[in-house]
């Protein structure tokens, strides 16, 4: 490759996707852009960030089943700001590898049916990175493709850490647990083994809209709140976490519910929402004075710690407690809610270096630390991408 | 009363009655006898013991809904043994008594109905003790009843731990976290409360076919791994425990199980049974050499563990563990076995006190104290029975 050669990165979620541009220079993806195209939004726009500038693009083509006029739009409009001709590989993060992908993976047409192959583990999520790579390959086909799973970072977990107390048929037929995140966590692993190498166990809570907590020994990883699927753990904004799995008999056996209003309820309706029935984001919880809105960041705060005292004992020890994504990178009270919990374990908060988000925030006497790191999973797309050309 | 007065006990279990025989000395209540009578059997029989002896007698009544001939029958062969003419009351343990029942209750028409209305939030286990109640009132109309409840004392927790991350209306509507086993946990809150009231945050750790823990604040319950359902938690002889909640969609929605087929799975054939392929039960799975034991033991002992490190977190610190019921009691092996997962924590275990089930198991230097308590749930209700007595 040249050194002005591009590679991109797709990150699609149920309602959006972000493409990340990188320029390969001297064997290093560099993030030179990113858009994002929102789904949601009628008539679509595509919203570009390059250096620092920032575009809103209307997109004229209509979304449909193969995305390929969308596709094509966008290499359009992205054309007009970058040499897509120089665009040689895209890398897409799939939420699920199962047992088949412990590492990205180079994608060709037995790599994508084995991708395909896993939807039953994760049938809201694996289809949309699959719709991209499939149009991708109708209409760039020139680019190498390569996928990187949110899965794969855990693989290093204990057998037993991965094994839910059902049948071992179940457990050898895939129902165990897996793990997600796996991307953040994996960069926040390199962010500490250069920064705090002494934080040999660390537990990371990945707070955004999504969360999960991932339990690291010297950056690998031994446990995760997700396990089988993205409902497990911590609450989050729309969904409920650790739940009673006696609630769900209840509600399809003496409540008549169905199992699309199950899912719904679960997926959609529970979490910080749910338990606040004001809205499923802290922003807003943490400015709204009702009780009820208390309550659920409450709960959010007291389940997050909790999740870390189980998971010290994985860990056999905990050195650091890790913030990072959207909640953890920028809300204090969030992070002071948690750390109180966890005072009488030797963890204290510097009020100040919390308040300015600094990469340590735990105080000097703090037996504890607790650090700050502003995640990236695009740059670990990129990099994964790049290692997997380079071994061509 | 008389001194002489007796008061019975009764326990209905899925397949068993356990029925206690106490006399009532100075106003308090003195064990002096015991009977079982296993359903599974055919014919009937019944298993009594008075002071050292044993007495194995064949019940020449069928098994009705009413219970009214085995009821009958049974009086009269206590007869030979105990003055059933002086047995004034009968206190029986029932699993549910949801937010309407925080203590003990003497059983009226209008009580027997409250209790029966909590038979959806414990479909299985509520009508188990009705059935007695019932057969009880019928049969013996004279004698005064109680009810016991396994979720009473748990009503101190804080609503946040009882709290799951689902829509408020749910748990408005009684889908929360109650608790279970709180007769047994009452017990052991009394006896640490006599012998080492120093201990004053202690997670208790009750093992039997059905498991679970509590967090204990100077004898007042704070959590309890048990849950809305008696699914939830550890790891049970067959139950699963904590399970991620995509589990049950996946095997309801990708793999088409019946709602009866996934509750007969969550029930029945889950938890060690489960895990193991082999058994239920711990004396077997430890003199069993094949791997497949072993695992089912490490996953009980490591989840035992990693809920003592939530509860912990629930409790602010931890001054000791406590192990009681079957397993708790009588199974070194299974102590040693979660102490080896709080060893970084300070939890050292003697290992001779600990083969010979001491009080005491815990070693001299170990900064967390460990103890074996032998539970008396029939204590407690004849206790909680006497007390309601006392007060008409």
């Amino acid at each position: 490759m040249s050194s002005t050669d591009l590679l991109l990165t797709f990150n699609a979620g149920s309602s959006t996707v972000k493409i990340g541009i990188f320029s390969i220079e001297s064997a290093e993806a560099r993030h030179i852009g990113k858009c994002v195209i929102d789904f949601r939004a009628d008539p679509l726009s595509l919203s570009l960030n390059k250096g620092l500038q920032t575009f809103d693009l209307p997109l004229k083509a209509e979304v449909t089943d193969d995305l390929h006029g969308v596709i094509d739009e966008t290499f359009g409009l992205l054309a007009n700001h970058f040499d897509m001709t120089a665009a040689h590989a895209a890398g897409h993060r799939v939420v699920h590898g199962g047992d088949r992908f412990t590492r990205a993976a180079a994608l060709d047409t037995t790599t994508i049916d084995a991708v395909e192959a896993l939807i039953p583990l994760a049938p809201l999520h694996q289809p949309q990175a699959l719709r991209f790579i499939r149009a991708l390959r109708h209409v760039k086909p020139h680019l190498v493709q390569t996928a990187s799973f949110d899965t794969a970072f855990h693989a290093t977990q204990d057998d037993l850490v991965r094994r839910l107390a059902i049948p071992r048929s179940l457990h050898d037929e895939g129902i165990k647990r897996y793990g997600f995140h796996g991307l953040s966590y994996k960069f926040i692993a390199g962010e500490l083994a250069g920064k705090v190498p002494q934080a040999a166990k660390a537990v990371v809570a990945h707070l955004g809209s999504g969360a999960s907590l991932c339990a690291l020994d010297k950056g690998i990883s031994r446990d995760c709140s997700m396990g089988f699927s993205t409902l497990d753990g911590i609450p989050m904004a729309t969904r409920p976490g650790w739940l009673d799995p006696g609630v769900i008999l209840h509600l399809a056996g003496e409540r008549k519910r169905s199992l699309g209003e199950i899912e719904d309820l679960l997926y959609h309706r529970s979490g910080l929402l749910g338990v606040s029935g004001i809205s499923a984001d802290t922003r807003d919880l943490l400015t709204d004075g009702r009780p009820e809105a208390r309550q659920a960041i409450d709960l959010f705060t007291l389940r997050i710690a909790g999740e870390i005292g189980r998971m010290a004992v994985t860990l056999g020890g905990l050195d650091a407690v890790v913030f990072t994504a959207g909640i953890g990178e920028n809300q204090p009270e969030i992070r002071a809610g948690v750390a109180k919990h966890l005072a009488w374990f030797g963890l204290s908060i510097d009020e100040e270096a919390n308040a300015g988000n600094d990469f340590t925030i735990s105080a000097g006497e703090s037996r504890v630390a607790a650090h700050v790191i502003a995640t990236d999973e695009e740059q670990v797309i990129a990099d994964e991408a790049l290692s997997l050309l380079a071994a061509r």
